[in-house]
This record gives structure tokens, sequence and C-alpha cells, in this order.
């Protein structure tokens, strides 16, 4: 399948800079991406071409942290504290779980980030082959976390960082853990020894609260930054999930280790849990991801809600203005994403580069006037702009319609499997 | 024109209680809303039939505190802060403005807030007649709070209140004045008694910055809330816009005088202005409204983006979850900014009241599953979600289409505008 779209505005995300021009499909690849002089001569080949209207071409947002199918928390419970919240609403619901639950709420999450632009996900929860198959069937691509705590996952970490990295060209699978409060010293340390047997990357919660951090100080005498880059864990690279409570010291092992912060500020205010400082992480060239969080507790996959917050919440941490430049906010929702997921060639759009493309409805009154396009993505743009998805080449999402996804069936099926475990 | 609303869910906002039936205009106003067991008998007399297809219909938004025309400014200059923003972009800009700008840039914003499911503004801006003219042209909702600063206004006050209380039915007008810091005393007092012959209620923005409230005591020893208490600006009622930096005192000046505040999550974390202690207000019985700000400081009319904050700061100022339920935030959205701006027939949907109505679609997967309605609309929805926006019986946005503004127009006139300002 070949697609050429014309007449577009393209934010590659290799500069802030706008082109005028064409981008080109073949197959799951870009194969050009420039101004409309300098296009090939070879218009006629093409299976769909598609009119613009001056529209923006954009790469796809990398939903940088999430729970993917706790869409089935969604409201369910916002009047708990955390504790009660976790133990009263979702521990004796995921239990009852189901391998139809999953792969149902993960379409219907799936289904919210095409519709808000997202082209991938970096998600961390439990029965891998149900969410994969929900990918795989969709189209849309999926980077799994590995979710190992006390209460299970260390052995079948390694078989799952194996079977997961060969499955489908759409899935990855990344080492991970849940985080330093749930998981003993010893476990920690089997998954440091399947990171060197890789030399692979590791990632979890981290800083979330500060109970949290405090919690671990008290076990190891130091923060978990510290513990895990101790524990060899960051010796190939990986970052941390919240990064709410980072000291300074814990932003130069991030820094000196090439790690990702990724944030999640509608999680974090609404659970009270903190305000990260993420222009500091950005000062110091730190790469930052942006993660939705689940839904349980967020409670929308929107990825441009998280990225104003992200933005404009920082202002209140620094106590001034404009703490951040929209372009850096937008670097991390998209290529700063795709690097802390090993998506290296889903970053920008280039020639060569994975089609995961979006496009942004730029005749939207929230986008006009057009004074600073950037800006109007981080400040004023909704999922309301969202005209297209594109993943890997093949469009999953145009105009409010799905192309992959029997939507008013995952919404049927949805109704009912909540009735078994409401 | 008769509309029947039916197959509809809804959500009437006298309480969270959510009824399956149908809703009748008649004119400007609803006719019926009820179960559709309880229907009366005469279903054939409609000038059009609306199957909601379960979709939810509730009260419009109100949108508590804006300055519409400042759309112009959306994105012009992120990176100033506030002095160097109003000094080097707004103040030379805003010297500009013609005639067509304020009334293209009226529409422009209004256009926003119908895709948004706004159906009524409190707008505070200059040149009131071009955007009444905006406002009737368009079939928007439109209520002035008075501008009056040591800049002017003053001698126009009385004048514009009468004009702008008969010339529309859409149209209604409140005293009001910018704020302490820019209006002398003897201004103040002069409002007060305008304020006192005509038994009305007096509005500004109020502890805005923690700096004006330092200023306002040392110039007069006391907070602004109790310096217009004393001034009698609050005899007969009224509010103020922002109440971010609140005392305990200034709340009870508010609670006992029945006074309205007005929040403006988005643009206070923007402008790092800080976070309102919402929940304490809601405690108190306190009436409130939510506002967007202009363009110029949020940077969307985005009431849903708005709502979200509203309720979740409010958890970051008070350091736990859920410190506010998501009914009480819609109320605030709806129902108690109509009560602010005197929109008493604007409130609620019932028979008799002005048909300022939305359709909220429920097949969008950010609605889904439906564990709790209301609380996906604060937590979880956005203006993707809304379907169609109603003011005073006349249907004027639907399924993405504006049926009074010629959106296209408007779109190349605020280019073109922008130009001779930029």
């Amino acid at each position: 399948m070949t697609i050429r779209f014309y007449n577009a505005r393209i934010l590659t995300m290799e500069s802030d800079r706008i082109i005028s021009g064409e981008l080109w499909t073949d197959g799951s690849r870009i194969s050009y991406v420039g101004t409309a002089d300098d296009v090939p001569a070879q218009k006629n080949v093409f299976d769909r071409q598609i009119d613009c209207m001056n529209n923006l071409l954009m790469p796809g947002f990398k939903n940088c942290h999430t729970h993917t199918a706790m869409v089935f928390a969604r409201s369910l419970a916002d009047d708990l504290t955390l504790d009660e919240w976790l133990h009263k609403a979702i521990f004796p619901r995921e239990a009852k779980l189901k391998d139809e639950h999953i792969y149902t709420f993960s379409k219907l999450g799936f289904a919210e980030y095409l519709a808000g632009g997202i082209t991938s996900c970096f998600d961390m929860y439990f029965n891998p082959e149900q969410s994969a198959r929900a990918a795989v069937e969709t189209g849309f691509r999926y980077v799994f976390c590995g979710s190992v705590n006390d209460f299970g996952g260390i052995d079948r970490l390694e078989n799952e960082y194996k079977t997961y990295n060969s499955l489908d060209p759409l899935i990855s699978y990344r080492l991970g853990f849940h985080a330093e409060y749930t998981t003993s010293r010893n476990i920690m340390e089997r998954i440091s020894q399947i990171a060197h047997d890789y030399k692979a990357p590791v990632y979890s919660h981290i800083s979330e609260t500060r109970d949290e951090v405090d919690g671990c100080i008290a076990r190891y005498g130091m923060t978990p930054a510290k513990l895990f880059d101790k524990l060899g864990l960051y010796d190939y690279g990986g970052g941390g999930f919240h990064c709410v409570w980072f000291n300074d010291e814990d932003m130069d092992i991030y820094s000196q280790r090439g790690l990702t912060a990724v944030f999640n500020a509608c999680s974090n205010i609404k659970l009270a849990s903190g305000i990260a400082r993420v222009s500091e992480f950005e000062k110091r060239g730190i790469n930052t991801g942006i993660g939705t969080d689940g839904a349980g507790s967020n409670n929308a996959l929107d990825m441009f809600r998280e990225m104003y917050l992200d933005n404009t919440l920082s202002n209140i941490a620094e106590g001034r203005a404009a703490s951040i430049a929209p372009f850096d906010t937008l670097r991390s929702a998209t290529s700063g994403g795709a690097k802390c997921m090993g998506l290296t060639d889903c970053d920008i759009l280039a020639p060569g580069r994975q089609a995961d493309v979006i496009m942004i409805d730029m005749n939207t009154p929230c986008m006009k006037p057009e004074n600073n396009i950037v800006a109007n993505l981080i400040y004023s743009a909704s999922p309301q702009t969202v005209r297209m998805t594109m993943i890997a080449g093949k469009i999953l999402y145009e105009d409010g319609r799905y192309t992959t996804i029997d939507i008013n069936s995952v919404y049927d099926d949805a109704e009912r499997l909540m009735k078994e475990i409401r």
C-alpha cells in the first residue's frame, strides 16, 4: 500500500520548522517527506492520494506510561484514597479479570489512543498475550514494560522478554518492575542479572509519592534512583515513571546514565501525589517522555491534556511563567517518548522511518489564529483536532471512524464484561 | 420552532440523577423534560424530531469569566512574564484593534465555545457594540461584565448597563471593574454608587496573584474582598474572578454576602499565579463558577479542561485525593455559573427554562465504560464529545457544523486581521 498526502503542512519534529509539502508512505514506512517543489516525478503510482487541505501532519504521540486495560476502572471509585482505591476498588476486580476482559479493555484503550492521535504506548499490565492479540488485530504499536513485583512476574520475565520481542513487528518488550516498595531486593537483583545478560534497559515506577521515597530511604538509606543505579539496573539505560520527588542527585544519575524521566501530570494531581519539576529535567538535558498513566487514576488517555499540564504545572513548581518551551513538551510527547520506548524509527517524520503519522485539523477554532502552531498544539489543542491516525503506514482512524476496530462491539462487550466485575 | 429530542439520557442538573426520556423545546424555552413513559400525547406537532441514540442531554456550560475577543492573542507570546506580556505583547496590539477585530475575534471565540458545549459567557472586554453584534448574529448568550479601570469606562458604565440590558434577549450586562490594583478608590466609590442606584451586583478580578493582595494590604490595610465589601460594592451581591489568594476572612465575606467565586485554573497555573483552594469554598457552601479566562493566557476556551483542573488541582492544594465531588464541579460549570451571571432561567433543564442544551456523545471511547457518567464528564470528557449545542431553542452547532456562523470566512478574516496587528 502506497499513500500520498499532499497539500499538507508538516512538522517533522526534527526541528520546530513547519514545511508545506507532501508525505508519502510505502508499506509501513515513510518514503518521502519534503516541500511540494522538491517532490520526485512519480505521482501516479499511489494506491491512495489524500488532499490534506493545509492540515498538519506530525509524528503520533507516544504514551510513555500507561496501564491500558485499566480503562475498566475509569470513574469507578474516584472518591477513595489511593490505598482504599487499590485495596477496595482495584485488586478485588483485577482478581476477576479473564482473558476476554484484558482483550476487550485493551481494544477500548487503543480506540481512545487512536482518537487522540496516540500511535504507541508503553504499557505495564498483566496477561500480555491478550493485550498483544488486541494490539496486532488493531494494528496498534505496543511496547510492553515488565511489571514484576513481589506477587509475581520474575519467573516469567526472561521468557516474556524473548517472546514479545519476536512476536510481531508492532510488538516489543522492555524489562521492568513495578516499584521499589513492591519489589524486594532479591528480585531487583535478579532483574538486574537479566538486564546484564541481555544488555537491556530497565524501567519502573519511581518516586511517585513522598511516602515512597521516605520508605526507600528508611529501608536502604538512599533514594530509589540511587538504589536502582547501585543494583546495576540502569547499567544499560532505562528510566522511570512519575519522577515527582526527584532530588538533584537523582537527576544527576538520570543525566549521567542517559535515562528517561516519564511524567504523568494528570494522575499526579488527581491522586495528590505532587508536581514534578519538569523544567529542571529539561534544563539538564535529561531525556523526557509523557504518559497518561491508567484511566483508573487519570481518567482519560489524552496526551493533549497531559502535554498542557506537563508544561504549565511546571510553572507552579518553579513559581514563574513560561518555564518550559512548548516545543520541548512536544518533543517529550513524541521523539522523547520514542527514544524511551526503543522506537528509534518512530521518532520523527523522515524517509525510512516508520509511518506513525497523525493529521491535526487546523480548521478548528482552538487552532486559530495561527500565531504559533507549536504553542497551539500544547496550549489549546485537544483530541477534537485529531483527524487521522496512521500506524506503520496503515490508516486506523479517519474522520471519527475506525478501520480495524468494530467499535460498537467493543462498547457493548465492555459494558457486558463490566457487569461481571462491577 | 418546536424540537423533540427522544431516546435521550438527560442530566437536568437539578440532581445528579440521569433519566432516560425526552426533552422538547418550544421557541426559546424547554416545554417538556421527563421519562419516555410520562410523555404527553402530542408527538406530531414538532418541526423537528431528533433521535439522541441514548446520548446525553445536559445544560450547556457557562463560561463564567473570559475575555472572548482576546483569541487574537492565543499563543502570541507565551514566553513572556505577565508584566512583559501585557506591556510588550498585549497593550500595543489592543491599541490597534478596530471594530472589525472585535467583531471577528468575538465570533471566532463563540465558535470555540459552541464546539465545546459552552452556551453563555461572562465577558470582560472593550467595544461592547461589536461583541453584542457578533453575539446576536451568532445567537450566542452573552453577559457583559463592566471593565472599568483608571484608564476609562466609568463615565460609560451606567449608560452601558442600561443599553445592554435592553438590547436583545440574548444580551445582558452586569456592573464590573477590572481590579483593585488598576482602579482608584474614587472610581470604586462611584461604581458602588451606581450599584446602589440600580440595586445591582458588582464583579471584578480579585486576589489573582499574591502581589495583588500584598499591594492592596499596603494601600488600604486590608484584602481586596474586605475593601470591596467596605466600599459597599457587594451590597447587592456579585463576585470575583480567580480568588486564588483568599484567606478565611475573605471566604466569610463571600459566604455571608452570597457572592460567587469564579475559578480559572488553567490561566492560574499557566501564569504561575497559584492554585485556588476550591474545595474550601465548596465546603463553606459558597456559590462557585468556572471560567476559561482569555485565550491569551489559557490558551483554550475549553470548559472540560477547566473542570478537570478545577477539581483535581484542589487535591494538590489540600494534599489529599478526591477533595471535591465531580457533581459539585459540574454544578459550578453550569448552574453555579448561571446564578453568578444572573441567568436564572438557564441553570437546569426544566419546563419553562431557556433551552440552552448540549448533547454529549456517549459513544466515544473516553466515555466508556459507563461506571459513573458524571465523573466521566469531569475526568475524561473533552470537546471531542460535544455533538450538539443549542441556545434559546436554536441549534447552533451540530456534528461539527455551525448553523449561524460562516466559519471559513471567520478563519480567513481572523488571519487577515492578525496581519494588521501582529
